[in-house]
C-alpha cells in the first residue's frame, strides 16, 4: 500500500475488484452467517491470454449458470468518487491484411518505378478505409449502428469530463481525432473505429536498406456499437479492400472471430438495485456509462445465458489497468465492498 | 563453375569483373612486357557497407588519381551478348518519417475514436507523397529533372526490351506500376522514385495486440536523376511531409547525407574507345544504356576528379547480383578480359 493505494504483484485492479466480492460474502457469513442471495462466483485469470477457457465454460455449463442477476466487476469509477454502471460495451473484429508485390525483394535503384511497392498499396487501401475525420469508408458499415437514447445520452452530457483535461492528462497528443459531430465520450462509448496496430514488412532495424519489399501487411481492428455484427462488418471490410486495392499488387485479408457489442437495458431490476446500492455505498449518485473496450464474456451472459448483466467497478481512470504499477483506490476499495453488500440486499428486498 | 558459370563464395560477379582486368594486365605483362597505357588499379571490398572508406580515399588522394579516364567494372551486359556502356546512374536520398501521437501506447478499446493513430497519419502522409500513378506531390520535386537526349532515347527504343517478359520472368508482380507516358525503361533509369522500405512500431508478431502505438515510422528512399540534388530534394521532401501532416499527432523527418545522380557524355573519346572495344570484343555493337542503381563513387571520379567514366561490365539481369549464388558467364568472362585489352589499346592508339 503507498499513497491510499492497493498495490499487488500482477494485477492490482481486477484482483482488488474480486476481493471486494470476496470479502463483501465473508462479511456475511462471519455476521449473520448466510447470504442475503444465493451466490454462484465465477472467476477466471486468462483475460489477458484470449480468455477463450471461460467462454468454453460458460456454454458447456449454461445449467449451473441459471441466475437472476450477473454482476461482473470489470469496469470503474467514472472520476474519483463518482460510481458508474457500464450499460454498453463495444464488440471488436480483427483482420490482417496481406500485400504481396513482385516474386522477391527487389532493389529500388534497379527496379524503383516499375516494380509494385506492397507497402505504397497498403498506403492507399489505408486511406481508403477511412476519411480524415476518422469515418469508415466500407459500405454498409453503419447500417446497424444504433444510436444511444436520448435519455441515455443526456446523462452523458451531465458528467465531469472535460477534454482539455482529458486531452492533456489522459491522452498528451497534439489533438483529439475522430468524427466531428460527436462528443469525445460518444466517439468511444458510441462509434465504431478502425485502428492500425502494426505494419509488418520490409526493413524495420536502424539504419537504412533500400529493398522494395515482396511483401507486406497491415494489422488492423475495428470497435463495434450495436447493433454491428463481427462476422457481417469483417466481411464488408474484407470486400472493401479487394475492390479498392491497386491492380499491380495480390492482397489477402485473413479474418477474425471478434466479439459482439453488448448493449445493457437501464430497466433492468438488477440495474436499478445496482444503482441504488453504489449510490448508498459511495455517497453519490451512480452515473450510466457506457465502455469501449471489449468484455467478450458480458455478451456470453447477457446473449447465451439470458442474464440482467450489471458490468460495474471501483477502478479510476488512472489505475495503470493492464500496465505496470496497477493499483486500486483504498477508499473505494472498502466502499466496494459495502456496494456489493447493498447490492445483495437490494436484489433479496 | 557451373553449366557455364562462375560461380565463387560471396560476390562472384564482382570479383568476377576485377579479375577480367586483372587477367587483362597479366596478359600484356606475360606477352609484351608493357600495358599501352598506363593504369592505376583502385580496388574496394567496402560495396556492401556503405563504401565511405573509397570516398574518403578518393577525396584524399585526388593527385594521386589523375587520369585520363576512369574505367569502373560494376554494371553489365543489358542482356545476354549485348554488351553495354552505363551513361547514366540515378542518385539516391533517404528519410525516415517518425509520427508520434499519444505520450504511451493507449488501449484501442477505451481510447478508440478520439486518440491519434500514428499508422493511420503516416497512411494519409504516404499517399500524399505520390499519387497513384507514382508521379511524386512534392512541390519543386521535378523542377530539375533533365529529359535524355532524344538521340539517347531513341537508341532505347532499339534494345530487345518485351514488357510482357520483363514482367513475368523479373518482376513476377500482376502489372508493372510507375507513369504513365514512360516506358519502363525511362521510368527505371530516367525519373525519380519515392520507395517506402518499413514501418516499424505498434505490434508486428503473429497473432493480434490491439494497441493504439504512440509512435510509428516510415523508412523512405528517393532515386535522383539529373539534376536533381540530394540535399534540396530532401529538404523539400521534409518540408511537404510537415505541411500535409494531420495536426493530431508530431512529425519529425530524419534526413540522410544521399548521393547525387550522374549523367555521362557519349561524346568523351574514352565513351567512343570502349564502345570501339566492347563492339569488337562481343561481336555485337555495344549499346548505350542508363542504370536505376546509384554507385556514388562514379559521381565522386567523374564530379570530384572530372574524368570522363566508363561504366561497364559484363553481369547478366539473372546473375543474382548481390544475393546468393551469384555468378558470372564465362563466356562473357573471357571476351570481357578481350574488351579490357582492346580498351586500352584504343585509348594509347
Amino acid at each position: 500500500m503507498r499513497g491510499g493505494r492497493l498495490f499487488a504483484r500482477g494485477a492490482a485492479d481486477d484482483k482488488g475488484q474480486i476481493l471486494t466480492l470476496i470479502a463483501a460474502i465473508r462479511a456475511y457469513l462471519q455476521t449473520s452467517g448466510k447470504l442475503p442471495v444465493n451466490v454462484k462466483l465465477l472467476i477466471e485469470g486468462e483475460e489477458e491470454s484470449g480468455g477463450a477457457g471461460i467462454e468454453g465454460y460458460v456454454r458447456d455449463h449454461a445449467d449451473r449458470l441459471k441466475a437472476d442477476a450477473c454482476l461482473v466487476l470489470d469496469s470503474g469509477m467514472f472520476a474519483p468518487g463518482v460510481p458508474a454502471i457500464t450499460l454498453g460495451l463495444r464488440g471488436i473484429v480483427g483482420a490482417e491484411i496481406e500485400v504481396s508485390g513482385a516474386a522477391r525483394d527487389l532493389h529500388s535503384g534497379i527496379y524503383g518505378g516499375v516494380a509494385p511497392n506492397p507497402f505504397q498499396a497498403l498506403a492507399e487501401i489505408l486511406t481508403g478505409l477511412k476519411d480524415k475525420n476518422g469515418r469508415i469508408l466500407v459500405p454498409g458499415f453503419y447500417d446497424r449502428v444504433a444510436p444511444p437514447p436520448a435519455e441515455e445520452k443526456a446523462g452523458w452530457e451531465r458528467l465531469p469530463f472535460e477534454e482539455a483535461a482529458f486531452l492533456r492528462d489522459e491522452i498528451g497528443a497534439p489533438a483529439l481525432t475522430g468524427e466531428p459531430g460527436y462528443s469525445p465520450l460518444e466517439r468511444m462509448w458510441t462509434r465504431p473505429t478502425l485502428e492500425i496496430h502494426g505494419m509488418p514488412g520490409g526493413f524495420t532495424g536502424a539504419g537504412s536498406k533500400t529493398v522494395i519489399p515482396a511483401r507486406a501487411a497491415a494489422k488492423v481492428s475495428m470497435r463495434l456499437v450495436a447493433d454491428q455484427r463481427p462476422a457481417e462488418i469483417v466481411d464488408a471490410f474484407a470486400g472493401h479492400v479487394l475492390a479498392i486495392a491497386p491492380k499491380s499488387v495480390r492482397v489477402k485479408v485473413n479474418k477474425s472471430h471478434g466479439a459482439p457489442p453488448v448493449v445493457i437495458s437501464p430497466n433492468a431490476p438488477a440495474i436499478a438495485a445496482a444503482k441504488r446500492a453504489l449510490t448508498e455505498a459511495f455517497g453519490r449518485e451512480a452515473v450510466f456509462v457506457r465502455m469501449g473496450g471489449s468484455v467478450p464474456i458480458v455478451s456470453e451472459f447477457a446473449g447465451r445465458l439470458g442474464l440482467p448483466v450489471v458490468v460495474t467497478g471501483w477502478s479510476l481512470p488512472d489505475a495503470n489497468a493492464h500496465s505496470p504499477d496497477e493499483s486500486l483506490d483504498l477508499e473505494h476499495f472498502h466502499k466496494g465492498i459495502r456496494a456489493v453488500m447493498r447490492f445483495f440486499e437490494q436484489l433479496a428486498g
